[in-house]
């Protein structure tokens, strides 16, 4: 399959602009630690030993020494109590030297995921996961976002998609990418989160598939994060939207015995009407990893300078 | 003007809805206190002197002593400083013989009024304005909900008014009410914040008038939080729909030198399509002060139980 005609949506390449934005990263990273600083640091905690688990932090890791980021992965056996993690995460809360601190989801079911979430520093908190950092996005204001919705946000942004008074579906209300994809989408672009101002109409299991279509089908911008291959076809879609596709599944291949990592989105069809689309892989997924280095060196820039203050005061 | 036609809307009457839920209340705390609870109290703090300010306040106060709350206005001179304010806030936040505690919005132009809403302690914000309950809402955890958009889902649930997989149009973004309406509407129903499922989309300021107006004509609901009267007129409505009208504004009425209060919608005219329709006034707001009770006898009842573990933590 080749691009063929000259109408075919435009793929949004999120390969290249994440690595573009880790090339900036990394630019910026390297000046600041000639200035002095030392390097952004980045602390993983890995509770068990889940395959899909240990590839999202072994890949988080490369990006970080790719940008200059110190990375460190601490892995806790699956039979870890909640009161150890939670004791693992107090030392890193309270450790100067620890910058960013992320928990990889999900944590094993005797665990209770929003305890852990919410027993993170705010201000090393780098997945925003924390209810402090979701209560600030959710009032616009200055916060570290997850790094999918702020993907999501940058490839928009970068690739220049109009989103002002536009309409925008979210398809799915996940508290880590649907509903802070919604917010970041829907607010004010003169408070201090930088709303894209567009209408935005958040879809979910319980929307009718009838009620769906007819949605998506004014829509300037679908954003779909679902995890079911084939939900967003061809005659849903308005020529000239705009498609970005955080689902993720794994399905069979053509090849007997392979398997493929699929979006939500009939790729091939729907390309042929959208005025722009992201691939699965190579979309929003890249994008992820590139966000959560740009909120470590972000948290890291913020604590230094808040450690600065604090030595000036202890000095006068 | 009376009911004529059959097919009219049922005025959802909030002032008869929100007396129903004073009296409950109003018996519930009274059994509270009869257990030998001490009566559950509200302090609110007025800085300055606005009239319309003033006027809610006594209002409130009145609902309180209605219900068996024992409540108390602390009124600051318009000339008070942001950290005099915040020594007031934190002096209430220690006392354990206050409960709620709401700070009068708006406060003077020097003060900063994020400051002031996080510095009320989390548990005994009866507004839910503080960033940390803001968090909790948009992640659907239990939480102190802002007293109107709580009054709108208890409108929607009291007079019966389906919401699943419903098309609900939320007009208006504000973070006191817009929001965490549309957050109340969309999320899942299964979750501890009891969310309605809806598929909700949020017009704002940015929305064009023709789009508006295209998303109107689908809702099963619209609820409409602007001050803009006229906003919705007969022709968006679908027939049979839901109106909630939280706008309020003031304007001038037939009489001369006299004025009256108005909402965002059409209301003669709308009523004639809806189904169920919010008169202002006597809709939404009577809910807003009512709801506030309850959050304030919520609050109440979760520190009583938090001091009486701590008392027995003492005493082991």
């Amino acid at each position: 399959m080749q691009l063929k005609l000259s109408q075919e949506a435009k793929i949004i390449d999120g390969k290249d602009i994440a690595n573009k934005i880790k090339d900036e990263l990394k630019e910026q990273i390297s000046q600041y630690v000639a200035q002095g600083n030392r390097s952004p640091t980045l602390t993983a905690i890995l509770v068990g030993s889940d395959p899909a688990s240990q590839t999202y932090v072994k890949n988080k890791m490369i990006a970080a020494k790719y940008v200059g980021i110190v990375s460190n992965t601490i892995e806790l056996p699956e039979s870890t109590t909640q009161d150890e993690l939670l004791n693992s995460i107090k030392k890193l809360n309270m450790d100067t030297g620890v910058d960013g601190i992320l928990v990889q989801l999900p944590v094993p079911n005797h665990i209770d995921e929003r305890t852990i979430c919410n027993a993170v520093a705010p201000s090393k908190d780098v997945d925003g996961f924390n209810e402090v950092n979701v209560g600030r996005l959710a009032l616009d204001m200055k916060t570290i976002v997850p790094a999918t919705p702020l993907g999501v946000y940058e490839l928009l942004r970068r690739t220049e998609i109009s989103t002002f008074g536009k309409n925008v579906v979210v398809i799915g209300r996940s508290k880590n990418v649907g509903m802070p994809t919604a917010m970041l989408l829907h607010t004010d672009g003169n408070h201090e989160s930088r709303g894209l101002d567009a209408t935005v109409t958040i879809c979910h299991r319980n929307t009718p598939p009838e009620q769906l279509r007819r949605h998506c089908k004014y829509a300037d911008i679908i954003i779909t994060a679902v995890g079911k291959p084939g939900l967003v076809q061809r005659d849903m879609v308005k020529p000239g939207a705009c498609i970005i596709d955080i689902g993720i599944t794994r399905v069979a291949a053509k090849e007997p015995g392979k398997t493929k990592l699929v979006g939500d989105v009939d790729f091939e069809e729907v390309r042929k009407v959208a005025g722009h689309i992201t691939p699965v892989p190579g979309g929003v997924g890249p994008m992820t990893v590139a966000m959560l280095m740009s909120n470590t060196f972000m948290v890291a820039k913020t604590l230094a300078k808040a450690r600065q203050v604090n030595n000036c005061n202890g000095t006068n």
